[in-house]
């Protein structure tokens, strides 16, 4: 008689995603290209995650003056961080997107720190698949 | 005499957020560069807004084997479209991150169409700052 077990795994792919509006910032900090590279260079390391590209800092001005700015970004393993400065309104967007856990209420004191942000808002999201595989196994 | 009156003007940097997790994917759109980068490259002007980079595609491959996928960005007016496939799990998610308003179940239906997506969950974001200034005026 042959007897059977049912192989149960788990996998998963968690990642979460914090978003962060900031405002009344430092004006002098929000027009800083190389404040805003140097957060996106060191700070995936500061959370245990992995960069895969060198971060982007790009300057943007369009049709309403006011609205110009900086948007930086970086790639790190299957998720990024990004932020959008808007100097003329003391106001950053940030986002902070990681395949890992992380302490969410640093990672705002950090970024408050950095941009010397007056307020935030945030939201947390967590994202990702997770699955359940069932495989019936037959011993002999 | 002189008459005084207040003067009182709006402000408002408006953006819109569009986070989206898909599931039950097609195994071959979540391996296509072509694909991913063409959506990037032409979904913007979809949506009105404005391209300011070309888009990034790449691919990832780190610890887990099951996790490797492709990670792509396109910086737009002070925000950004971001994608990161997951093939081997059918998941993707997918950031639309507009300084325009747009109709998110459009946005939506588009984003399941061309990654044949069975299943979606999606977070809304309303993000910006405003405020209202007030200026005394003097009328002589």
């Amino acid at each position: 008689m042959a007897t059977y077990f049912i192989l149960l795994c788990i996998w998963k792919v968690y990642l979460m995603h914090l978003a962060i509006d900031g405002y009344g910032s430092d004006v002098e900090k929000l027009k800083d290209r190389s404040l805003l590279y140097e957060f996106l260079d060191s700070y995936p390391s500061a959370l245990g995650m992995t960069k895969i590209t060198e971060p982007k800092v790009l300057t943007y001005a369009g049709k309403v003056p006011e609205d110009w700015g900086l948007s930086g970004f970086v790639i790190i393993a299957e998720s990024h961080i990004s932020v959008h400065t808007f100097p003329d309104r003391l106001y950053i967007n940030v986002d902070i997107f990681s395949c890992k856990q992380f302490d969410v209420g640093k990672a705002l004191e950090d970024v408050r720190r950095v941009f010397a942000l007056k307020e935030v808002k945030q939201w947390t999201m967590e994202r990702g698949v997770d699955a359940l595989l069932a495989q019936t196994v037959r011993v002999p």
